[in-house]
């Protein structure tokens, strides 16, 4: 790949000059916890490079690759080589620069990725990698990550995590809101708390989100996937926990009811904890069941659904804010790219004294992580809130490789703002600017794990 | 501010030559009618520049001001400082091109605004007051208003208006649809009309609407929110009318019942009286309830709503055009961009011998009010329907500042066409070209106060 | 116009080089089947540039002319005159283009198209068609056209076809879900299959879409009409059949039930016949009632609906997936230009092992066919499946002219790529991107008709 690619102007690669070097904060996303705690040495490129990569399996699918090759018991190598043959095909999809610039990265192998390359590559990376210890640590340090989030469940093991290191970890909530007997044992274990009806759950709730908090958490997380309702409080959700726990049936109503729920007492332990609230939103994660099957949940064939219920977020933002005084900092994705601009303006319709950003639009999520889509939101959160305000990039990624898209990031923000100042639509004034980039690159996420109560400003 | 902002070739400016200089029709806004009637003499920069502004109001909220530096008892002096100290994070939002356009068009202050400059700024520009007297009539002037016309109710007082004068009435329609006790005794008052059942209440309206367009109001709009429902008349509204007048109780289905049927009846009355009827479709105004009391019903925090309801639109247009033969002049509004071709396409989908543009897409409305959209909506204005039929901007705005904004549509279209024809996307044809500006930007809007009976050519 | 509209580079000229030339698959439209069969001979050019274009009347009523000089009893020639008069208000909608380009190409005629020169160019052409015989066979020559498949009901006459000739049909599919007593009688004589139940009706459709499938037929359409909903089978449809059959009424939501089962087993129908299912997704048909009687149910005023319900879609191919053990080939089109990227993601959310593309997006359709949205729809299927997969352009018309929008396509695309080249968005790849416009324009469509069983690769 051209270094100078995607930079379309020397206003652009100024631009990029000043970003480039800075950390990465990936504040949430999917890195294998096992591979990070072993520290894993990797040996081969494709258990490295396609396996954790639902975005690849995806585009070898729609090239009518057999699924034995994707995710199926075929080798390694013969995976490998089915994904290097697909890739001529991907003119035009980001995975065609960033699969490039991956292998550039990571293995310093330039050459053009196909079928005819196909065994040269595979051979060329794993004797790099026989070289070269790549692990975890590695691949951080490469990128120069200054902090990454995987993602955990409320009752995954977090003896682990400490305050302060590199790797915290982000909370994946969804498993809360109309919890198992099983999530509700262990949650008990964990906390020594009694469960016996919805004020006892959400006493423990607190205790071991504190305990995330303890281990340097910020971040939480829920899908709002298609279709998302919110229910107020009709003053039956004990009953209703009580049915659950006791494994009696509920109806769709009642399970959300009693998720809406716990989704608003959630709010306020967050808030409680200083914590930011990422709220996902517009998935439709249920379509072919034999994908499903064949893939697992998370095997990449998630589609979009539709536009978000605008009543049910604005009422449920407003009930948090009149029962807990104020909304915890709240961050807003949609795989639905008609809802940004709609998303963003929400920034505008809640607000707190001293916090800038209380809610804000987040990065371009998902199947939306590209060009066309980052340069769609940062015109939505430019136009209908403010761009100094956005946290910017996380990969949300289950690869490390991912990590390049970081600087994929910051070349179109680069290109991004220098076509405005360049077509006269932006007045160049050189600090202000500067001033921009640096916070939605680095700063503002930064800012969020640096202090104690980084919230409110007091 | 560059002279040539936003004039991004040589052809865009030489289309801004040919339209900078034609007068403004701002055919919807806000302006406070008191400080017309009184034309009010303004001594404090903060009076006339930040108070009158929820957009500016907004912009400090999501950058953390405290609401007593907003819209609380905070002084003038230090309100107008927490505007400054924020302007710099305003980069690629709106107002950082609209701020400094209105301080040196009104003030002819270009120091650039920030925290280190609010002062200097605050005593010139006070100073630049108290020698030159800038009142309602002076700002008309200076930006060659030929027409600008503020929201009335119905039963407010219009004494004040004539025909012909540069202020005449826009009628905001939106308490006739479900109205109160007060509002019917008002009307009893205005119009002699005794109304006791839904009737006689229509044939009031007839009275006061002719009223109003007896003194020049030309345009009436209503408020299609979010989740806006049309159901056709089942013939139980007059019953409907019955109970609220005596202030019995409505549920929300009656409600929308009878409310649908008065809008629907409306329409009869303005295509009677050849007024244009705005529809201002998709927003939510109910967000957050402690901005509400804190800052009042229009204080800059309503948001986005969903998508509207198409077969509701088309059913009612239907049964309008139906029953009164033709449809009034309609032009809509909508706060969800996604909306932008779904409605510009129904100009096509209902029609009226001899008038063009019965219905049009409007401008680019509220918190899309700016480039981004505004390109938007003529790129949908063009390709769904007729860009030629465009009536051209209106500021909808509290600000008389906010006419600026007019220049800056004028410099956003030069550039969006001379961009087409610079990338041979359409031929360059003078003649046509010239009239399609002069249309958009003055002729159009203002063609539709000049005649006596605008809209059907006869 | 200009021999370089719409190629702004040099590179997309280059582009432009390599497809302008290839033939034309014009897989689905609406051309008169009569005309062809009869090889009809025009000799006014109304007859074969206004008449058969509903785009341009919509124009026409967009600009106030006359219903009577658009569809009603003029003359030609006045037609002919009212439709130059406002071509000049065309500026910036895609007819501007379209119609001068369609006069150059059939009529040789470059004279500016408006009041003044009407009458000459009415004579000049009209000339050219008394001196050309100006035909079906002789336009689909002029235009290389290689296929071109005009839609066809099920219960029409299609012994006029011939596996491999230029012309084949293409099923329309709509009246086969709630069928029509004739519909039945017609569909009986045709298969002799004695029609009695459910069953039976679907056992005399794979008769008749195996005789379609004979004759070339390789397309099927069906629209889902704006508010389409998919209810999974109940086990009563049998019922609601016999109650059809029997001219008993139904209720919608019988009806919803009973054209989804339908629906769904058509499904597994045009599988196991290897056709390409097209759904045409958004439209909004039943607008104006007064346009509907006065220029029928095709008319040109039918708008965009709202979003589709994905969980419709996302149900409706899960069940035929499971059921059938594959889906068939689908191409999605949407009036709804807010829906691309939600069902160009579905690309990747169901597949079958070798074949590519199995659901994608199809072309910017109707009124989304210009630049503006074909651009968009480059750009959802590029970023959110694979533009390599893209079947391409097909015209949807039921004018001969309108073929020149398959040069307008190429145009767009050649310069749509060029464009991010050129911005270094793309990296040059000579090869890649060789194959990957000829695919788009030509090879793939193409390749549908060529093979016997065209869908999976044996």
């Amino acid at each position: 790949m051209s270094n100078d690619y995607l930079l379309s102007s020397s206003l652009a690669k100024s631009f990029y000059q000043e970003i480039k070097s800075l950390p990465i904060v990936d504040y949430h996303n999917h890195l294998s916890i096992e591979d990070i705690k072993n520290n894993k040495r990797y040996l081969d490129i494709y258990d490295l490079w396609i396996r954790p990569d639902p975005y690849k399996h995806r585009a070898m699918r729609m090239m009518g690759i057999k699924e034995e090759l994707i995710t199926g018991n075929a080798s390694s190598k013969d995976k490998f080589i089915a994904w290097c043959s697909i890739y001529p095909n991907l003119v035009n999809n980001p995975l065609y620069i960033w699969s490039q610039v991956e292998l550039e990265t990571v293995f310093n192998i330039k050459l053009a990725i196909n079928r005819k390359n196909a065994t040269k590559i595979y051979t060329l990376a794993n004797a790099y990698l026989k070289k070269h210890v790549v692990t975890p640590k590695y691949l951080l340090k490469l990128f120069k990550v200054e902090k990454a989030c995987p993602c955990m469940s409320l009752t995954d093991d977090i003896t682990y995590f400490k305050r302060n290191d590199v790797i915290t970890p982000s909370l994946r909530g969804d498993n809360i809101l109309l919890p198992t007997k099983a999530f509700i044992n262990s949650l008990t274990k964990l906390t020594k708390v009694k469960i016996n009806n919805l004020d006892t759950y959400l006493k423990a709730l607190k205790v071991r989100i504190k305990a995330f908090r303890d281990v340097g958490c910020v971040f939480s997380d829920h899908a709002l996937d298609n279709n998302f309702l919110y229910l107020s409080d009709d003053k039956k959700n004990n009953n209703r926990f009580l049915s659950l726990i006791k494994d009696k049936p509920l109806s769709n109503l009642d399970k959300t009811y009693l998720s809406s729920y716990i989704l608003f007492s959630l709010m306020g332990i967050y808030k409680d904890n200083d914590m930011v609230v990422q709220l996902h939103i517009g998935a439709e994660r249920f379509t072919s069941s034999r994908l499903r099957e064949l893939a697992g949940a998370a095997g990449g064939f998630a589609t979009i659904g539709n536009s978000v219920n605008v009543k049910s977020l604005t009422t449920f933002f407003d009930e948090v804010e009149k029962h807990f005084k104020r909304l915890p900092k709240i961050v807003l994705f949609t795989l639905n790219p008609s809802d940004n601009e709609l998303l963003a303006t929400l920034s505008g319709s809640y607000a707190c004294d001293n916090v800038n950003g209380l809610i804000t639009l987040g990065p371009a999520w998902w199947w939306c992580d590209h060009k066309y889509q980052i340069e769609k939101v940062l015109d939505a959160i430019s136009n209908f809130s403010l761009l100094v305000n956005f946290i910017g990039m996380t990969t949300d990624s289950r690869s490390f490789l991912s990590l390049v898209r970081h600087d994929y990031f910051r070349r179109v923000l680069s290109s991004y703002l220098a076509n405005k100042i360049n077509n006269k639509e932006l007045p160049y004034n050189k600090e202000d600017l500067s001033n921009l980039i640096k916070k939605v690159c680095y700063l503002n996420a930064n800012k969020l794990f640096k202090e104690n109560h980084h919230v409110i400003k007091k």
